[in-house]
């Protein structure tokens, strides 16, 4: 469930939602995290999700395959499940299918879904099809995860080490990337992390949404900062979303178990949530919390 | 999850998915009808559906509020619950937001959904927010049904009555109705239903539904159809969809619990997916399962 403030602008629809609504004892977390998490077993949360892309907005449909988009559409959500520490199980799927979508271009897109949902063993148990202008596709996926592997993004404590699963890119493959569900396994197993978030709004963004939740503040180093792909600034990078790797913070004590590949970039400071950016000669800069548009 | 063949014309992405997928042993129904039928608890199911409405198919801005429009988008799913059963529980929401629409127009479609939320105790957990071109709403809800009071689309026995929760109306209020949760759980508690849906298509193909799916036929009397509202020819109010009353089939030997307000209308016969409608003069006419406009 992202909160893009570069598609919606001033409002959001959910977020007005959260300020009048109640919940009953079943719900565990609401609107605010990456997952909605519900009562469910002795052992076990639900974990409840949903993402929409539209063509204009979330891919261009002369660029992407209609394999691509229907992986997007399931990949986002996936994500989210990751970013929880979860397990994805089950997911509907809503499409809105313009006329000039002919069958063997339908039938791409449920492939593109139907293929990523095998590779993680979720079962598709039903949905919804209509006419629309634009090629609109809402999935909503459910997961599971162990009550005490469960990562929110409350919970980073001051001192604790700010981890990336892999290097951001200026070009992130928005439509093909894997979500990071073995990683995200492997850090609720083995990591105790306190706090996870996936980077779907850009490393800051995504950040801040930590930070405030925690309470807490960071130093971010522009040093540590891994890029991938072609060179790339990093002060650009770091604003750049849909990189879709998880950002996590764990105790310094678990540091020695983070696998190659895993990316130390900062640490949880005091208890405001300002990022603080430590430039490559040392300079240091403080980032106000609602910066989108940073450098 | 509706399948409107109107909306959609010859081919469905949910039907295309539903002939390769495979589902695990935790869904004990998939695709195919109005939820899907998940693993839970000991002695319940969890219920999983989602419905899209989109501007300029489902509704027209100029004559919608969108108080009802939120209505609807919730409404929609909260019928499929009751097909089911089931009682709704939690609800995500994604939309797709047109920059027309004001802050007071979006918060006014939230307070529409969020009203019937409560009036229903359904918890609005979490929900993605976008900028689309039309106003799109997707919500998916989840429900909780015992598991001995679950009902499906399959399983209408030959010799059950055929029985309305109310009559059929040329213009349904098809933006401000109210799901039938009340009737539903009367029905599934007290009337022992073999079979139910919520009249979505129409009554004549919701009926089809359960008779392919239950190997059924259905003899439905002309004269024991009921109109509400204005009046209206019966031929014809058969065909019109978004009625959003539930038709269940139960055992004739619970005729006598049925209370004020439902409507015997029919009875099933052999195992062949037919309707014979019986004229008001005694006229019998065969309408094969495909018959969208029948007359």
């Amino acid at each position: 469930m992202k909160r893009r403030l570069s598609d919606i602008g001033e409002f959001n629809l959910i977020e007005s939602i959260a300020k009048t609504v109640k919940t009953g004892p079943s719900v565990i977390r609401g609107i605010g995290d990456d997952c909605a998490v519900l009562g469910y077993k002795k052992n076990k949360y639900l974990l409840f999700t949903t993402d929409m892309i539209i063509e204009g907005v979330h891919f261009d449909r002369k660029k992407a395959s209609p394999l691509s988009i229907g992986h997007k559409a399931l990949a986002v959500n996936i994500s989210d499940i990751a970013a929880c520490g979860g397990t994805p199980k089950w997911a509907v799927v809503s499409a809105g299918i313009p006329k000039y979508i002919d069958n063997s271009y339908a039938n791409d897109i449920y492939k593109g879904i139907n293929n990523l949902a095998q590779k993680f063993g979720i079962d598709l148990v039903g949905g919804d099809t209509n006419r629309s202008e634009k090629l609109v596709l809402s999935i909503a996926l459910l997961g599971e995860v162990l009550k005490d592997e469960l990562v929110l993004r409350q919970g980073a404590q001051q001192g604790d080490s700010l981890v990336l699963t892999g290097p951001l890119r200026e070009k992130p493959d928005h439509l093909r990337f894997m979500p990071k569900i073995k990683e995200s396994r492997f850090i609720a197993k083995k990591l105790m992390p306190t706090a996870m978030i996936d980077i779907s709004d850009g490393l800051l963004s995504d950040l801040e949404h930590i930070l405030k939740k925690s309470q807490k503040g960071a130093f971010l180093y522009e040093s540590l900062i891994p890029i991938g792909g072609k060179k790339a600034p990093v002060k650009k990078v770091i604003n750049i979303g849909e990189q879709f790797e998880l950002l996590f913070t764990i105790p310094k004590s678990m540091l020695k178990f983070i696998p190659k590949g895993f990316y130390v970039i900062g640490e949880i400071s005091g208890s405001r949530p300002f990022i603080t950016f430590v430039g490559c000669s040392g300079e240091r800069k403080k980032i106000n919390p609602r910066g989108y548009t940073h450098f």
